[in-house]
């Protein structure tokens, strides 16, 4: 079923319609398509467009078809939709058909598919966001939970942290998942900046120009929800800045999701004995070949729908280039599935995330025996901030500090390991200083200060590492998750 | 010159060096790097962490190398850098050394270039966006200007209106040209909303876990403009989402200049005595072949930096895939040569465009003469409505015309060609009306609505391209345009 | 159904197995899994690796699955597929046990799914790719017979030939046809060079390392068809570069699509009366709101593919980027979707374009009347060859028709409307010739050089658009097409 | 200096000139322009279209001119080009004017800027692409030498072999470094696959149509190399195909260098002492805050840049699509900076990864070390295959040997720490087998092939890892790399 014809001879080829038709795609908007009808017959009705009576027939056709598709959708994960029909639009129109008879052509008035269609997409996002948000404060909050548990733990679980791969600094396991929240925070906060471009309204654009009809699209866009009605109708049908928006958005969060993934994915590392992680069996895998494996297959899937995400941004605003003037073309029919597939991987990806996050094993034992026992270098910024506080520009304290490590790498030991006589040793570089070494700058209380916990408790700086730094920031982290966005 | 070199005990490959080296672009950052450190001397001897005057001494050594590189930029338009130095940081703490010796080294102290580099490119969007944005509301402004002026035209100027690139209803040229300015005004929004992310200093994460010595990272925020510092060291220095917002935001721009470039381009058309525009001859060029040619290729370039702009955001967004650990890895330093590359394409391509705009010749009998002419198929919806009107079903009214224009076309005739009888001929489909045909309630008055400022005035609903409803977008544009965003 | 679990102790989550499963898109690949089990089971009987009579009892067994699934297929359109298997290659296996048992757990001997799933893939290609190629000569196909049919036409159709959008100069419509047949030419080769890389087994390479039994990969190669195997194991199985090459072979071939498709809307143009080409009913559809539409819908949603095919493209590299070890890893599932929604795209168009290319209706007397009466500016650089030929420097000769072009423009002339006298009284710019004029050496030759057939008919250089040139160039067209390409 | 302007009546805007200008990066190309216009010019002598003298003189001319850039180029690494120059080839044409005055005006005869920039392209991309080649040709006798030198390390280096990022089973460290060796052979062909279509002339297309001057494109092509001229003259100036080939190929070979920095940065690990490898001084990098750090930034940027190249694949397909008809477009003038970009990149990270290469320190005793002491669970699969050569199903083997993992895995025992009593306990699952267990299947043979050197030794299939296979696997190599691509 088309909603065209009267001019053409012949009917389209199969293969033309199988090509052009988007039932098989956007009939996931059928809600929305069915509400935004609902409000334009009840605008129509209320203009006196049509008549009062006729408008409410054809809303109560409209919700019995809504109940049915509901329905069917319970039963069979989707609605039993007639193939013929060319997109959601006309289905919808063929089964009003059915239940108020030729009266459903009168749904057309006032409306095109272009300001239809545009609605529709606008109106799924606005339905599905929230959603979405709500699921990646889901997981701020399942990494809140850990940050928690693991800040409060006696003493506070130690981690690597880690500039260029290399182990830098130790910080709080704490510190580290909360990175991760922030990273949320601005997706959450980014897709409410894309939330005041998705809801506004674009009915009663008609195909491009308005219409001679007295609508009132203000109305409409009331009964809908949306706090705003399009500007100009051209701009109306011809805008999808609102869908690439939020492929954007999906593409950078899964761009986070990929580097917790990746994080968590090297922790658990190559060998279970040294792993820093260990992934709960509910989340991880098992091969076909070697028994004794555990993989990490869902977090290297969601790494790997990071690529996908960035893929279908790039379909959309490759589908869109080269388009010229402002209105309705069927390139812009491309618009839903790339939506529909990332906003499902990312989706998928959270509740993934949040599943693995809740049920991950942090060792913490293992994390302080790697640095107190296999790692050997971090404390070298410990040591050069000690010199600097004793009046030795830090430039110069770098270097210092640079030579006793080369020491330690030459001789195998760790940094700690050093006695304070083998620290007094070392003298500035030659020509720095014309007169004395800095050796005697290094005393006693040096030693003390290259423990792992007094290592991390002296970053108090503010958004530093050290727990009271965190157990603030964990106060600022939940008040941001209560805190409503949209 | 490196920053570093305590350890090691073979200098680096010159091949190594020069892939590495960062002077050659992120040279465009030396504002921003002075100012910057400016920043954190001022905080270090406020705090006492380093003495006062020592701290004043460096300030005023950092602005003397502002002016000195300011001078050299306006005379050689890039400032004189040794390549010696590996990157911006580098080259002045170089500067600063010839300045003040020594004490130079202690502007490091309590910050790692890995904090130092993300707060240059914040502070550089942050003195570049405002520029871009006041760009893109010049634009907008000539966009006002040209919309004004064939409103006010007597009559005003009527241009097709496309959908599927075919003449779908006429509209007024300022309804088309407006349908930009919302699209542009869109593009403000999203700079807007992206400064927010841009204007958070990172100052004071130091290199990942913040430091022991007592820093105020929200004092160096406030001198430096910024409303926000970070929440936690290691997001601090290991976020670009903003850079990432900032490229998204381009491209989307960029694909709106590329939509009007194209549309130009079509109404210029193949040949220039049936062109619905003419490009001015600054704004064009000719060929080395043939001397007929007045060729848009400003308009091309930019359509085709929509492409570049595109790829710009997949740079940045695929050198950060499969990133793990949140902390800094060279990784990152791919992004300041798509984030200059897209700034300068956008900025170029909006100057272009604004010459443009400004500058061409539209041809409104031209345009008339097309729709009077040449074109017979508008005014279609036009009689549908009219049928709606009159009270038949809108999907049947749609068939009835759609006969007609068979009609037309069979005949060759326009549409506004059919005497009233040839209207009258013409009867619902079989099949649909049991009883009588719909001709009659075709009349005389049809015949005067199909004319065209008749027909592009009838579209008087809100958002329409009615003149009415033009003039009243054109006092709300001019609205927008007034009020400040950021 | 999974293919371990002896160690874990706890089932997983219902989450993850839905999000990990690859069922719902690999059961494509049903085909080539049976396949290359039957190779797999058969080389293992002929090593004796299993009992020979097992192996089959097992191949027997495939046999069977295969002719199931087809009639399932044939069906329903799909395979009854067991939701519980998390690929298709359980998916087999579970079939597969339940018709010879526990034996069917030998199969995977010496096999991992790392490999199986790379040779399903690999197989997958090479099954489609020739369809796919000798889609594309289907388009070449009907890209010859209508250049052949507008060569044969007397006059030959002559169109206007477009740089910069611009009418430049006439050309054979057969002549512009055939540019796009060497585009699609390409496309073949390039799919040609991509089957090499595809057609490599790697059966053999088992989980990374080879194995301790006594496989014979070459002859799985050899029973599959494939002229080569794997040289390394550990290649093998992370290997996609084949899955890459045939994405951006879809990429470039769906630019190609789109610039065809692009071209024809363009002539379509917006008003049915002056177009220079007319959709076909069956290959073009109407509007809901606007009855005189004839909308190319298939052609606008091929020009979008391109952007689509340019997504999948990304997708993959997305996915890849940031894979360290060769090793099989769960990132690289995501090939499939990509592969799949390429190649189904790609196809689709092809149908599409070919359907529209062969039934478009190209109107030759409207193409000349544009040229003859509406355009007036080619014959330019005909005159210009014309001075040329007169022995001016070509950069004179274009100097001087640029000023008869300019004064053409002025008085609104078509530059064929000139009077040869006219022409004469043009002189080279001043500073140029210290002596006479050029204008002489025009001559009364020259005005009737510039008429469009004999325009055309000059552009007699090699590869040029002059007649027996495009003859030529279709007869190497056709030896192209009938040459066997793989 | 521009090479139009007969009819233009004002100056183009400087705004304008600077934005289309592409001089400022198509200087690149002037040994490409120069070497095509002494082509062209030979050409058009000995077709007698110029005089032979004056042909002769403008040879000579533009000989000088080469001499003078390349003398220039020596000097300042850049020739001195006239800023006012729009283009390299109005630059060559400029200078030329110098040489031989107007007779310059000649060399524009029967040539276009539209065949002569696509020219330039081709022939810089065949200037190019050899050195590329070997460039990577030396990367893979970077990795045949390391392979070599580890294979007839007594023992032959071994190293964990990954899947899902997990240690798998050990491998060579040659059969590891050939895996990427077969890669980069793919790169190869790859290119010399692109080749074909580069090499591939388009001079004597003209503008678009071709010309009315005999001239002779197959002489133009044999005089540069090239073996192929054009079959299509719209063809030749819209083809980029070659440039988007060859920024695919660039975008896949930097996903291979990508994985090979990620592998070794992931060996290299967070921790020196426990380091797999250790990456030389002279190719790594310091930290400016911790002197201990040594980063590996230069594998770090070569990650990166896969991003990048991945971004300039882009940046053209998304400039070309939605081009139309098939004729130059300023559109295309994108193509040269990506080629530009990706060529650098690539380039420079060849170097980078040779020089990275041949001189990062494996340490075999530390990998040995990991696999002897710290991981525990490879054997895994050995001793699966074990049973499998007893009779067992593989996939009761694997269920088998799967529990007796997850025995160790509780216990913390490594596998082969496993007596024989303790691997004889194992029965198969319950269900599986009605009568006895598999325990006795077990033997003293079992314990010994639980070796590390005997575990690798024992993969000999074809294409495995094995010593014996990894040698041929070298011969071949070797063999691959002396064979001449192109």
């Amino acid at each position: 079923m088309r909603m065209w014809g009267g001019r053409f001879r012949k009917p389209p080829d199969p293969t033309f319609v199988r090509f052009t038709s988007s039932l098989p795609f956007d009939w996931r908007l059928w809600r929305q398509d069915v509400r935004g009808s609902i409000a334009h017959a009840n605008m129509l009705g209320g203009q006196g467009i049509i008549p009062k009576a006729e408008a409410g027939k054809i809303v109560r056709g409209l919700k019995a078809i809504y109940r049915d598709l509901e329905d069917e959708e319970k039963k069979h994960g989707k609605p039993a939709l007639d193939p013929a029909s060319e997109d959601i639009h006309t289905e919808i129109e063929r089964r009003l058909r059915l239940k108020v008879g030729d009266l459903a052509g009168k749904l057309r008035t006032g409306r095109s598919r272009n300001d239809q269609v545009a609605l529709d997409l606008r109106l799924f996002l606005a339905d599905e966001m929230p959603g979405l948000m709500d699921r990646i404060g889901g997981l701020q909050g399942a990494l809140v939970k850990r940050a928690e548990e693991h800040l409060n733990a006696k003493p506070p679980t130690v981690v690597p942290g880690y500039t260029h791969g290399q182990l830098a600094e130790p910080v709080l396991l704490s510190h580290h998942l909360l990175a991760y929240f922030w990273k949320l925070q601005r997706d959450r906060e980014r897709f409410s900046d894309c939330m005041k471009r998705v809801r506004v309204s674009p009915l009663g654009a008609a195909a491009i120009a308005g219409t001679s009809l007295p609508v009132r699209p203000d109305l409409v866009a009331k009964e809908l929800g949306f706090p705003a009605m399009f500007e100009n109708s051209m701009d109306a049908v011809s805008d999808r800045d609102f869908a690439i928006d939020f492929l954007a958005a999906c593409a950078i969060a899964m761009l986070h999701l990929s580097s917790i993934a990746e994080s968590l994915i090297q922790w658990a590392g190559p060998d279970p004995k040294s792993a820093l992680v260990v992934f709960d069996d509910a989340w991880s895998s098992g091969s076909s070949i070697m028994p004794h494996k555990r993989n990490p297959d869902g977090a290297e899937l969601i790494s790997a729908k990071a690529g996908r995400a960035v893929g279908n941004l790039n379909r959309l605003m490759g589908a869109l280039k080269g388009l010229s003037h402002p209105g309705y073309e069927l390139d812009l029919q491309e618009d839903k599935e790339a939506v529909f597939d990332s906003l499902d991987a990312l989706n998928d990806s959270l509740a993934v995330m949040i599943g693995i996050i809740s049920t991950v094993t942090f060792r913490p034992e293992r994390m302080r025996e790697v640095l107190e026992k296999e790692s050997w270098m971090w404390g070298a910024t410990e040591a050069a901030e000690y010199l600097v506080k004793k009046g030795l520009p830090f430039a110069r304290a770098h270097e210092v500090v640079g030579k006793v490590v080369a020491y330690c790498e030459k001789e195998g030991k760790p940094l700690r390991g050093l006695a304070l006589r083998d620290w007094q040793r070392f003298s500035p570089p030659a020509g720095h200083s014309p007169t004395a070494g800095v050796g005697p700058l290094f005393g006693e209380d040096l030693l003390e200060r290259l423990t792992l916990d007094r290592c991390v408790g002296a970053k108090a700086s503010p958004g530093g590492t050290a727990p009271q730094r965190v157990r603030e920031q964990l106060r600022r982290a939940k008040g941001a998750l209560r805190s409503a966005l949209v």
